[in-house]
């Protein structure tokens, strides 16, 4: 266990050569250069040349196996299509030599701007397929103004647009600076989406590429495993979005690991309630093609339709974060399952509460903790037999704990920031989450040293607050952000959250740091309601509530009543717009 | 898809060096210099240095998590010993500290020979723990001078014996050159084994090297993944014995990816019949850790105790070669099972009547193919959902079919072996068999000559003979030197053999060619007879039953009655002695 030298394979026995080429992208990105070949050129070096033992690990070799072993399955249903993996073998073999022919070259960034549609299952194969990059675009960017920045940033080469999102696009592009080529647009139409964008011209079609390819198509396979299979701007907590790149290695590691970690059996039907373009789905675009599941395509995420595509299509498996389980236990048209469903939530610590109403109604939730840069979970809560015989609202607080690093990954632990030392592992110390395993990215898009700053002393450094308990298990307890220290005490937000959540007629609740001319800062609560609720709450009602579980200095000193809770595309809550509204609100 | 550069890792961008210091290894091998950890080196010098992302991949990683996540569950359990993987990752730290404090250096080799006992199953964490490669000895060596010679080939520092196999190490030792010094011998005792060996002097006592290690002790990790973990030294159904070197990375990818094609779940309770000496029991001495699994340990593969193991463990897993399973399904005490077992079958075709027997005892039965050089089966037959309706009998067939490569693993083929090109895949045409993926060996130990003979343009070449179907499934059909050529014809010993199989009396059969002046050479069969059956067979009847199921040319000319066949000890049967029988036996 001795990973501690201060660099990783992109900067690496050539790091001088590396850094070099990555000032040297930032420097000419502007030029239209091929800009990530230049990595992969140095990339290149660091794997040994290829032979029987060491072809590149790649998920993308999991689709011709797919179209072998399970030819006559369905791999795609959305609606009233249904395709099998023959199908999509075939597919993405023409899509990928259709993208060849528009010109894209080893390295170059193909994005895609899509919902959970077919397309976006057959891009994350046909794109690395043509030896390019994925680079799947978040649906919620604020404006215009910051998809122009990121397609100039990537220096995206195409970009696939569900018709949904194609005006979006054009407006984009409509603003390129003059002296720069933008991306080739393709549109992907959906029959069961109304605008079918007929009006929209100068674009290339999907399906049209997809009929005009080549299936005897030799795919492009990568010549070292360290070579970036997909770009994902990680969603907007942070100030400003960072390109995580990550190579086929790391995918591959990610989709074995998560596969066995779940215990996904073969032919699971999948539902797909978590964004793919969110860490590509925590790996399970190509997963699926492993294990010969089906891939149930959903455009909108919502509890009604969620519930009805669980009983149309038998569905045993699906992923979502904390926010989609509360949604799926709170609403109205919420029932007992007639199946069990497993259900991975991740992304954010759920409240025990919401965990427990979910079991009740017959899901199997598995609990997990990773990042954009981790790829999927990486830690997850390992069930143990001996917590079987426990009160549902204990187990649902053991499950409410990240957990233990996944078989597949090397190592998690919780250390101060300063001096990288471990804590005490009493469950009650708390410093930042460090990481390190095999499906970890390679490292952020033209900026060394936003990479250098968490990728040290063999460690990543994941900017999250946590505990070590006395038996190994991790719990999150805060983005460090996110922690109100009032009166010098370090106080997890999280916690006062979980209580809230406990509250029977709350819905969501959020505690951020409001500041204070005495302690600093106190904690400030953000509170919907349930609809059906019958109880009128007030401020005070909430407060007491808390009293009664918290010692109170971590009982919220303001609780305001919100129609709805600001949030990220991924469901995460906007703390730091939460923080601003705290920031006008503060009493005097 | 394109890994047609004719070298491996091991001779690699430093080609030369790595000859050369093979060549050094070998010269030097009488020299004690430590030479494996000259190849070490240069290893080192082909993998990224040490970041997050690139913490070598290790099954040795298991043991820790399982030590957490299922720390009071049974690890290993044998008669009346019961283990906790907390104990076992404890007694495993002991032992390694041990071994270091013993003198064993980074690469050196340490050597073990016992039978399916407790101290296999630590060994194999508690050896590469020490930084040293895990050398697990076949127990059915001919002679005292082949161990002597194994050992000075390996120039193995440390021995591990179980004290049933204490007087042939003794003895092997006692012919060492004079100016060689030979491995420090320790011994493992075996209460529920007669002998203790206390009349042995000299030696180390294996339970000591546990109680005076230290568990504080900080393992010795790979710097790289490409570093050797075990040599593994193959059975004698070729001339001359090859040391396999697999690296920490293959074992690593063959755990995870084993796991995965069997669907493995969560703490199995597994059955040692697959020899641990044999390829590390196909990966399953790592593997059960990951899953907190419990090894159960077995001295003597023998159909009673298997079947009384079944029943007091309650077992869910277990491996063994086709002879396994006949054993099973002929022997007296055969029985319905309770619950079912899932047995996973390799090392030899087996054939569909010996399958449909086993399933109809309650066996549910996984059929894979691999060597010792791919670390474990890496094509096995992935069943189709379409299958199920067939009757048992083409159940079986299908069954029997080798198939297509697994989740984790690059590629299979079958090839003409003079120009590499992949033969067509009409089920008929025949062909070697070449692999390629991440758990091949690194290459065999002090054999640069033979390692590039077999691993070149990007594949690994078996030495079998098979062909592909037009479903994309492999079929072996012999190996290499047991095809029969009749008249100019191929002839598939194994489809004969298949044939005597169905044959309700037959217990086991083998065919061989017997040279024949007329047609070169001809089928002779070897049989041996279920102790039950009532029938009388005569060399007439048998020939009479194969002529009603095979062409002419394909019926045995001779058809001689065993007691007993010649095997080796992974229950492969010696064709290599029949053929000099049948040679012995042919007719004017």
């Amino acid at each position: 266990m001795s990973c501690h030298h201060p660099w990783h394979p992109i900067i690496s026995a050539q790091k001088a050569t590396v850094r070099a080429s990555f000032s040297l992208s930032l420097s000419n990105s502007l030029n239209n250069s091929p800009l990530v070949s230049q990595e992969i050129k140095t990339i290149d070096k660091l794997q040994p040349k290829p032979g029987p033992n060491s072809c590149p690990l790649t998920p993308i070799d999991f689709l011709e196996r797919a179209s072998v072993v399970y030819g006559d399955c369905p791999s795609i249903m959305y609606n009233d299509t249904i395709h099998t993996w023959s199908e999509t073998h075939r597919r993405c073999l023409k899509l990928a030599s259709s993208i060849v022919s528009l010109g894209i070259k080893k390295g170059d960034v193909v994005s895609v701007l899509a919902p959970n549609v077919p397309a976006m299952c057959e891009l994350h194969f046909a794109v690395p397929m043509a030896g390019a990059i994925l680079n799947t675009i978040n649906l919620h960017l604020d404006t215009t103004a910051v998809l122009c920045n990121l397609l100039q940033h990537s220096e995206s080469k195409l970009i696939f647009v569900d018709s949904q999102f194609a005006s979006l696009v054009q407006e984009a592009i409509s603003i390129f600076p003059s002296n720069l080529k933008p991306p080739t647009l393709v549109l992907i139409k959906d029959e069961y989406y109304g605008n079918c964008a007929n009006d929209y011209y100068g674009y290339v079609d999907y399906e049209k590429m997809v009929e005009n390819g080549d299936s005897g198509f030799k795919w492009v396979s990568p010549k070292s495993e360290w070579e970036p299979i997909t770009l994902n701007y990680t969603s907007g907590t942070t100030s400003s979005p960072k390109g995580v790149l990550h190579s086929h290695r790391g995918a591959f590691l990610i989709c074995l690991n998560l596969l066995l970690d779940w215990s996904v059996p073969r032919q699971p039907v999948f539902l797909w309630t978590l964004p793919m373009f969110h860490a590509n789905g925590w790996s399970y675009t190509w997963s699926l093609a492993a294990m010969g599941g089906t891939n149930v395509c959903l455009r909108r995420v919502e509890a009604p339709s969620i519930y009805k595509a669980i009983e149309r299509y038998n569905i045993t498996h699906m992923c979502g974060a904390p926010v989609v389980l509360n949604m799926l236990t709170n609403h109205p048209c919420k029932k007992q399952l007639e199946s069990p469903v497993h259900i991975m939530t991740a992304g954010a610590p759920p409240p025990a509460a919401v965990l427990g109403r979910a079991e009740s109604l017959g899901f199997i939730v598995s609990h997990g903790y990773g990042l954009t840069e981790t790829g999927g979970p990486v830690v997850t809560c390992a069930w143990k037999q001996e917590w079987d015989h426990l009160s549902l609202l204990e187990k649902a607080k053991l499950k409410a704990r990240q957990g233990v690093k996944t078989v597949g990954f090397a190592g998690v632990d919780v250390v101060d920031a300063d001096s990288g030392v471990a804590v005490t592992r009493d469950g009650l110390t708390t410093g930042e989450i460090v990481l390190r395993g095999g499906s970890l990215m390679l490292g952020y898009l033209k900026d060394p040293e936003g990479t250098s700053k968490c990728m040290r002393d063999g460690w990543f450094y994941t900017g999250d607050v946590g505990v070590m308990h006395p038996d190994g298990y991790l719990e999150v307890k805060d983005r460090s952000k996110d922690v109100i220290i009032c009166g010098g005490e370090n106080l997890s937000s999280v916690e006062v959250e979980a209580v809230l959540y406990s509250h029977p007629a709350v819905n969501e609740a959020a505690v951020v740091a409001q500041p204070n001319r005495y302690w600093g800062e106190t904690p400030c609560a953000f509170v919907t309601l349930k609809k059906d609720s019958v109880e009128k709450l007030s401020e005070k009602k909430i407060r007491e509530f808390c009293k009664a579980k918290l010692p109170l200095y971590m009982v919220p000193r303001m609780v305001v009543f919100k129609e709805e809770l600001p949030k990220t595309s991924t469901g995460k809550i906007q703390k730091f717009l939460l923080r601003e509204m705290a920031k006008d609100l503060r009493r005097s």
